[in-house]
């Protein structure tokens, strides 16, 4: 009845190439072109591009190969399709105008990718083309309320990370299938999280999961999540509950004032490891992106990577990765049940010729109910549409700055909040970092560290 | 997306004739012949033929217009199917020899059925037929281990209650369309929970209801009922949560041990009342029906009658309406999910030809996890379909006669087991019957009383 959906473009990208030898003779005498992150009008660092070349290669969001062309940009801006398939974001690899001619690069050339002056990738340039307005591309890329009002609310500016990361680029892209050949050792904690594709399908497989839904997350798990998931496998179902959750952990570029990459992962498999979900039905993972909080666009995004790494199902709460109001809170909703006819998607993703396969589960939000003494479903609303909480009395909210506040000053988050040994995690990477959230230090470490050792 | 389903044999019978000149000038002359229970070996009422009569002729079991003769009974003895749809109790009005000679009662004739000497309804009188042995027609409507191995595990015997009704039917049947000519009042607390099909699908509608999950119901509510309710509107819904609830209880004989029906319809809606349920996503309803306890067979009549009731889901749980250990734990689950071959049912029942379109939310057990703070899923297991829990700690199991126990001893159950309001409604009417469970009193009252007035 559920067999395991294909990958996205009908073939599982692999990049990849182990064979250090042929890894050698592939590199031998290329130009090198230093990765360079992606930084913000005050130079911190917004973005790098490594992380969207491991997520090519490894195959996160084939069926692309590669840094787009310009008429891939095109066509994505136009209809959110690479190449015929649904996807959402042009993936653009910005080169500055003086480095392009002081490498003398051309189209027809492999260059060799370097991270921190080693040897990560090679890119065959196809094309070399100027951006043009960046402000207008990052635009076109999320929306605007005159084109895009019936999911974007307000204009996106500056304190949008994702609209900064397109307005920021350097003036030039470099477009060209991707090799990686020099796969990456990952750090710890990072190590054992790492699930490309091909893995992860073939794990899905030894357990014997046939209905899996996927949870997107960039949060150390709160109660709340816990909950989200434990009834996002009930409605994934349809006539029984899901075999189990694939929590897929997005890391990447962050923003102080997030939890910290180390704690959100080891939080997740805090919940496995003490039981609050049997170890047969919970996986914890991660993919590399530095997030677009693109709201709707982001929710296919996930859709495409998860379809690939095997997953039947994706849950979608409220805000899904989004920032700020930009977006209608069940702008993801919108899609899943509607399509955004705006961008060119006319019905929802899994019903369009060359969409994505994966189903949805549209949830909204869910907060603790003394009275019935559980975590209680309050319902969501866009639209015309608009469901009523599941039972008839006042929830708890517990705001997250509340939370934070709770946290930041020491104390143990109430347990109807956070689970102890969730908690225990924070402090763990709390000791490492000397603050339990994303400081400006901490964001300097990352930088310089990354996930991953050449 | 979800469309109402339509009734069961395509078309909503009511047989309800409610002129009082027309019903007098039908009834005019006819002979009366006063509708009999079945009596138990000890000669206490097991069954009362008039509620067959009332969910016959207000549509519940539609398309049957009557009682079934000897050809439909086989029908349903070899595939369970009545003229072509899926049904799995033969619908039997058996009656003494003596009464069928001392009335002169002949095929072609039309009678008027009276319930305590009351008219109640016309029969056109199809067929007269003989029964023959009712041990074999007993065994041949249950099921034996020998012939029905994937889901009989225990030969069925007198204790087995469904049995027994077919076990001790007189030796004769009339067979033949039904007409209700004199509707009867419903008591309090009934009149408010009648809800016959035509009106339920009409309550459904002006609700705004989508998606709306069957809830089989013969017992108080405990919160691990409210809980499996709870989630069977997450699994019913597939992309979303499902729109409401809809508790229907089977109202009609009654064993020593019992909830009284009364507690049963009132604990229901007071869950409702005290907000564990939103007033728009929950309503409570009954049907009159003598339980067969009938297990898989019982579920296709539960999803048959909330077909006709308009229902779009229904869930099941672990031995749903069992009694002993007759059945598989899970022989609902076998049969929606794979169908059962030796009673003649290829399929799940909405898979095949003239089936039903109700879809099964199959679930296993819940129990209160103390680690986790909520009622944890169990999971379940078939055949070779094996599903872990949901979490990875012991639950805390309350059996039924732990809680029997404390609630005889006049003592509160504890908060997770039993709403405070839900426990109220057993003392006020352990108040008007002086024990909180079904006693020989209450069945010699409820008889006598029967739950409507003519």
């Amino acid at each position: 009845m559920y067999a395991p959906l294909e990958p996205h473009g009908g073939r599982l990208v692999y990049n990849v190439v182990e064979d250090r030898d042929r890894a050698a003779s592939m590199s031998a005498g290329l130009t090198k072109v230093e990765i360079e992150p992606t930084y913000g009008p005050d130079g911190a660092p917004i973005r790098n591009p490594y992380r969207e070349i491991m997520t090519i290669t490894y195959g996160f969001v084939s069926p692309i190969e590669g840094f787009m062309t310009r008429n891939d940009v095109d066509s994505i801006l136009r209809e959110r399709r690479y190449r015929g398939w649904l996807f959402p974001f042009p993936l653009i690899y910005d080169i500055d105008e003086e480095t392009v001619k002081s490498l003398g690069l051309k189209e027809g050339d492999s260059v060799l990718l370097t991270l921190k002056g080693k040897p990560l990738a090679v890119m065959n340039i196809e094309e070399i083309y100027k951006l043009g307005d960046r402000k207008e591309l990052a635009d076109a890329v999320f929306g605007t309320p005159e084109r895009n009002g019936e999911v974007v609310k307000k204009r996106f500016d500056e304190k949008h990370p994702g609209w900064l990361m397109y307005r920021m680029m350097r003036p030039m892209a470099l477009a060209g299938k991707l090799t990686l050949v020099n796969p990456p050792k990952f750090k710890e904690p990072y190590a054992r999280f790492w699930m490309p594709p091909h893995v992860s399908r073939e794990y899905i497989k030894s357990r014997g999961w046939k209905i899996v839904v996927a949870h997107q997350t960039r949060n150390v798990p709160h109660i709340g999540h816990e909950m989200l998931m434990k009834r996002a496998m009930f409605v994934a179902g349809a006539e029984r509950p899901a075999d189990a959750v694939f929590v897929n952990a997005i890391i990447g570029a962050k923003r102080p004032g997030d939890y910290v990459d180390e704690a959100i992962l080891e939080g997740h498999e805090a919940l496995n490891k003490a039981g609050y979900f049997h170890a047969n039905r919970h996986v914890v993972t991660m993919t590399l992106w530095d997030m677009r909080y693109g709201n709707p666009l982001e929710s296919l995004f996930h859709a495409v990577i998860r379809q690939n790494l095997g997953v039947t199902h994706h849950m979608f709460g409220r805000d899904h990765a989004a920032t700020g109001d930009y977006y209608d809170p069940y702008a993801t909703q919108y899609l899943w049940t509607r399509g955004l006819p705006s961008y060119g998607i006319e019905a929802p993703p899994y019903q369009v010729d060359k969409g994505v396969k994966v189903r949805p589960v549209n949830l909204g939000e869910f907060a603790y109910c003394p009275k019935c003494g559980e975590y209680t479903y309050l319902g969501m609303a866009y639209g015309d549409y608009k469901e009523p909480p599941l039972c008839g009395h006042p929830p708890e909210r517990v705001s997250g700055s509340f939370l934070r506040g709770v946290i930041i000053e020491g104390l143990r988050p109430p347990k109807v909040v956070m689970r102890p040994e969730v908690y225990d995690v924070i402090v763990k990477w709390w000791k490492v970092y000397g603050y339990p959230y994303v400081t400006d230090r901490y964001l300097k470490i990352k930088e310089q560290e990354l996930e991953v050792e050449l």
